[in-house]
């Protein structure tokens, strides 16, 4: 498959309307086999009405970013949302900015912040200070914020995210946002150096160095969290949205603040985190109506569970989401996508880079008739493609797009 | 399947090191069915150690450097190290000239060379002069390094490749290497005029044209080996190495000089040639350590015999591959990738466009539990996609890929 893989490539053939989009993301859904079970994680699970639904929809499975490519959530939600994840590249900084909420504005420069520990050789002993709780975080912001004075004709900000995370933002003329990482991603080194890579990033190092020293001296008492690491800086440029690319007005439903901060940043509106996968689907029931095309539901357990090693407990968010599937296709949905920004398999522990399953019921799908929803049946008409190709696909199937040429 | 085909654009998720790789490639390996078995060789073949392995295996299909298009072994084997074969262009004049070992410069302009025969209308009658011995070839390259002279601010050298096969690089400031082929690739017409075809080589052009002018006199006497034919005329420019682009430490074991010389190009450590198929693994396994992480075993039999039109042949060498894939399997590399650089179907003998089949060993592949490796039983969960692919999957196996992104 090549070219258009980006549907905004011939904007030309967008409708004005036609019928709502529901994305259902099971994050990290995707793995490979368990030793015990010879099952994935989808393969295991018992899902009636999936199993009902993917009948009669058209299946494939989604490269996400590329060959061998093991994706964050970031560039995986971005393929899925038809954004090229290597045109539109994101620092863990902003996204950590707007995953809490943070009002970010064009020219900001944001880096995510991990409270860590130093031994007496400024070596790190622990890069998440022993992950400390957010009290604690939010009690070190304060102090830092008290003690801290950069000298620049500009402000700065620092926020806790949770746990040993927060953010920092400078805001100011001119700061450009090629500073390298000072997080060494290991322990026993030092810090790095916050190295401009870019001319126009040197008064932004400049800034990140005195706030790195003034920082250490302010926690230099602290039992556990007595130094900061800093990655992912980046200057923010706002992104075109999903609705001036694919005329999309969306929803986003997600309990992760990753999820919501990236949504936001493409322009969809984002209801409150729900407290439970049970909310997650009321909150789509609850908004699914005229103000939106596009809704995107971001369920997190499974990429957790994967993450944590932990493949029953994987099996069984699928399973709840399957008895949650009912309420959503009540509400008639034009077009349902159910897939995965990315594999996390439980046996791996961690993000992969094997591709996921995606299924898409809609009246003119053409139906596969493939009677599980896993990685291994999922082997339909869509063939095996980029994850890029699947809101073209999405648009196509809602009667979003009109005939490209006479 | 689209981008990032080519993995070197993700740089940044390059990790620092990671497992050991070998690409067992044989050479044309893939094919079509056969009038009288109904099978392709690979179908044909008893592979009891294959069927075996191919079982724990992700399997596919490469279409090498794109639908359609009948791939030369350099492009094939550029597509599998993951250099795109469209951008990275290699003439065979360069190619020849590495794999003699010559000690090939920047600025360098290589021509691959022909004897052949032509008549008193020096029209061409044979395009290999009755494909001459080696000795015959070096007694004619003595003649010409002696008869010609070239005026020019430069040197030219003209060494002895095999057969009716030598190579001529001539090497001076400013020469271009865009000069037409002069062998007309059929008989009954005379040599073509070796024109320039852009400024920059008609200083190249001049100098090949006295060459060709003076050879001829010098060969006028000869009996069969009376003219030169020249092609695949290129300025040599050097490519990136497989350690710069992905942080492989490469070693090819290869008898034939062709892929010698384009692993030495790609900054493979180069062994000795082994004298046969058996040696060629041994030399592996002897050399299988902490030196390398990526190691090239090229398998020309079954090209050979596929271009000779012995399907017999063919299935009796990848036969003969099987025997000795357990010892491979002993070193226990991380990811073993066995493939081919193209198709050279013995029912056609010569190359095609054909995808070949390829299996992916290693501990994180998403197994399809296929029985036998060959066209049509490798249609597994890789799907049919670019050769170019290839590259960024054998990383991600051998655990060499970072996450992509936050």
């Amino acid at each position: 498959m090549s070219a258009p893989a980006d549907i905004s490539t011939v904007w030309e053939a967008l409708a004005r309307d036609g019928g709502r989009i529901v994305y259902l993301v099971l994050d990290g859904a995707g793995g490979l086999r368990d030793g015990a079970s010879g099952k994935t994680a989808l393969e295991m699970a018992r899902t009636p009405n999936f199993d009902r639904v993917v009948r009669d929809s058209a299946c494939g499975l989604l490269e996400l970013v590329g060959p061998g490519i093991m994706p964050g959530s970031g560039p995986g939600h971005l393929a899925l949302f038809g954004y090229d994840p290597l045109r539109f590249r994101l620092g863990r900084g902003v996204l950590s900015a707007l995953g809490i909420d943070f009002d970010l504005r064009e020219g900001d420069v944001a880096a995510r912040i991990n409270f860590a520990s130093v031994d007496s050789e400024s070596r790190v002993t622990d890069r998440r200070a022993g992950r400390i709780s957010s009290e604690t975080n939010r009690r070190l912001c304060d102090r830092l914020r008290n003690a801290v004075q950069l000298d620049f004709d500009g402000e700065w900000f620092l926020e806790t995210v949770a746990e040993h995370r927060a953010v920092l933002v400078l805001r100011g003329p001119n700061l450009g946002g090629e500073v390298r990482d000072t997080d060494p991603q290991t322990t026993g080194v030092p810090p790095l150096e916050p190295e401009a890579q870019t001319d126009a990033a040197q008064p932004t190092a400049e800034l990140v160095r005195a706030f790195i020293g003034q920082a250490r001296d302010a926690l230099a008492d602290e039992a556990s969290a007595n130094a900061i690491l800093l990655r992912g800086f980046q200057r923010h440029a706002p992104i075109p949205s999903l609705q001036a690319r694919f005329g999309l007005k969306g929803l986003c439903i997600a309990q992760y603040p990753m999820y919501r901060g990236l949504s936001r940043l493409l322009g969809l509106d984002v209801v409150a985190p729900p407290e439970s996968l049970d909310a997650a689907f009321g909150l789509l029931a609850d908004n699914f109506g005229d103000a939106h095309d596009f809704y995107f539901l971001h369920v997190k357990g499974t990429d957790k569970h994967g993450e944590d090693g932990d493949f029953h407990g994987k099996v069984a968010v699928i399973e709840a989401v399957d008895r949650l599937l009912p309420g959503l296709l009540d509400l008639q949905p034009d077009v349902l996508v159910v897939t995965a920004d990315h594999s996390t398999p439980a046996v791996m522990a961690a993000h992969s880079w094997h591709p996921v399953p995606v299924m898409i019921r809609a009246a003119g799908a053409r139906a596969d008739g493939i009677g599980h929803f896993d990685e291994y049946a999922c082997r339909g008409g869509l063939g095996q493609r980029p994850g890029l190709h699947l809101m073209g696909l999405a648009l196509a199937h809602a009667g979003r797009l009109n005939k490209f040429g006479a």
